[in-house]
């Protein structure tokens, strides 16, 4: 992999900075440690970013959505035609994550990255497109070598186009009906763990098609089963353009030293690939919330990962309903950290 | 008890309203049950408000301060004197819930109950003095029956005052040093539980003195045994002026049909004390975070809550920092019942 663009440095955290950051902490008025985890996220987004007071005014939110060959095994409740209406939906603001990206004030960019029916020139939609969707991996592998490397890309060229506006945190999201399936399949690679333990209801299969879905990748695993000896390999041969962009999109946030914001399960999924590319990205990213979707707490595991919502969803889509309230708890730590009195400000006797 | 002003029914829930909420929930762009407890929380909000656009525009957040007579027992690393500091802390716009009402663009209002030290005249701070502090209980009853009754009423008033400004939703916090050894003595008093079982660190006692902690409040409950017959005792015998305002305010919201959103552990033994005074309370409360005082735990449990955070915060102080990520959760949910695009609106296609 030598010679890849994402196998290069993350960005170095500025530890000095942090470590000033820490003892400001330690001079507010509140007994130490008593914000809990709002106190760390704001030291790392102080070392992220090398200032005292991090900030994380200017947030930007990608959607990829692509569609999937794995699709017309019927592992899915809603037919293929969604990811595309769903994209629509996106761009005239109907959608949950056009809704969160408003109350958020961020920018939402959504890639066409290969829906099965272009849905034409919309504004806001970014066309990228690789090819109408993936291929079906029960035939064939997902992707050809190129058409990875093209999707990972458009992940980096999401950042890169984000770098001119000085972005202050990254939000990754993805649509694509089926994508649940290739990345319990990628997941299941990479961690070589059995299909029944990361399979679920996606949208809504009932026992019966998490079954189905559960044999369906068991046995695309042990069909390419010499052929899944790298990350990239089993992303290629099981993955998707979105999957893919997003595991761009992580690995160039990190080169560039923009935090970003993991929601759920595929996010999640995308992020471990990115992570076994080039382990650098694991210092750059927070983890949104904990999905419903029963695959995510072993991806989670693996990632050492410690979201910062439960709240029962699984809607993922555009980072989903999480990615507002986890970012309104980054802000809230960030301005807590930068607006707070401290002990000798506000006269406030210390601990005896 | 019959007679008394907190034993009035809360404000009935619109159940129609409700059901046509959750219908409409049904109708958005989005797999059922997808946006999790975000979901459940905007029906129950339309069920509250009778509307079927739940909305949380004002908000206003009362801090309850005042001293405990318990804290000359060295049971707080703080001086008691900092109850007062904070109450300044508050006014001048330093402390985190200062920061946090800020971000929220929340009123926030404190009242001082009795610090042991009057703060002295203060913009935004109500001056409604019961005493100096409650009397140290291992000695006497905290409060004399009277006091009790005028805390409790103090609660009320807070919530009265909001009616005139069309509150959507209430949030109570607490600053008293000591506070948490008088809320765990309640909480062992109410659940019949030792108080190894209860008491904590607080603001940051170490092993030894939560052990002296545990010790005085057993100590307290065996020597009090045959005056603990009843909630409004309990709370007279080993509570706070401030946690009774708090369980009047709850209260006093429930019945004027007032949403309002508990705290810590704290919060959540006034909100315990409100429930048994008058069990209607528990339909309008939403429960903000899991605090790391141990204790709350149990106490959660006792109310069957499940709160919305969990960041290892035990802050307490003006509902802590848990509230403006608690509330933009609230204000997510929202936003997404009322902003999303059904199926028919966007033309997307439902599952199979």
């Amino acid at each position: 992999m030598l010679g890849n663009w994402f196998t290069a440095a993350a960005w170095p955290l500025n530890t000095e900075v942090q470590q000033q950051s820490e003892a400001r902490q330690r001079l507010l008025t509140k007994p130490p440690g008593s914000l809990g985890r709002l106190e760390t996220l704001a030291i790392r987004l102080s070392g992220m970013q090398g200032q005292l007071q991090p900030r994380l005014n200017n947030i930007l939110i990608v959607v990829f959505a692509a569609d999937h060959g794995v699709a017309e095994e019927s592992v899915s409740v809603f037919p293929q035609i969604v990811t595309t209406e769903m994209v629509r939906n996106f761009a005239r603001g109907g959608a949950a994550i056009s809704v969160l990206a408003r109350r958020l004030g961020a920018e939402l960019q959504v890639v066409d990255m290969g829906t099965a029916h272009p849905p034409g020139d919309l504004p806001g939609v970014l066309n990228q497109r690789i090819a109408a969707g993936t291929a079906n991996f029960m035939c064939k592998p997902a992707m050809s070598n190129e058409q990875c490397h093209m999707a990972l890309k458009r992940g980096k060229q999401a950042v890169d186009r984000a770098l001119d506006t000085g972005v202050d945190l990254f939000i990754g999201g993805e649509m694509g009906i089926a994508n649940t399936t290739a990345a319990a399949a990628v997941a299941c690679a990479l961690l070589g763990r059995p299909a029944v333990e990361l399979a679920g209801p996606g949208t809504g299969l009932n026992h019966e098609g998490i079954s189905h879905k559960v044999k369906l990748i068991d046995t695309a695993i042990a069909q390419y089963a010499d052929k899944l000896g790298s990350p990239l390999a089993i992303l290629q041969t099981l993955g998707g353009f979105e999957i893919a962009a997003l595991s761009g999109a992580f690995i160039a946030a990190a080169q560039a030293g923009i935090p970003f914001l993991v929601d759920g399960f595929i996010a999640s999924v995308a992020m471990l690939v990115a992570a076994r590319l080039n382990p650098g990205v694991l210092d750059w990213g927070f983890y949104a919330h904990r999905s419903a979707e029963p695959g995510h707490d072993r991806v989670l595991e693996a990632l050492n990962a410690e979201p910062l919502l439960d709240l029962g969803m699984r809607l993922g889509e555009g980072s989903g309903a999480a990615v507002a309230a986890a970012a309104a708890i980054l802000r809230d730590a960030c301005a807590l950290h930068n607006q707070m009195a401290t002990f000798s400000e506000a006269g406030v006797s210390t601990s005896e």
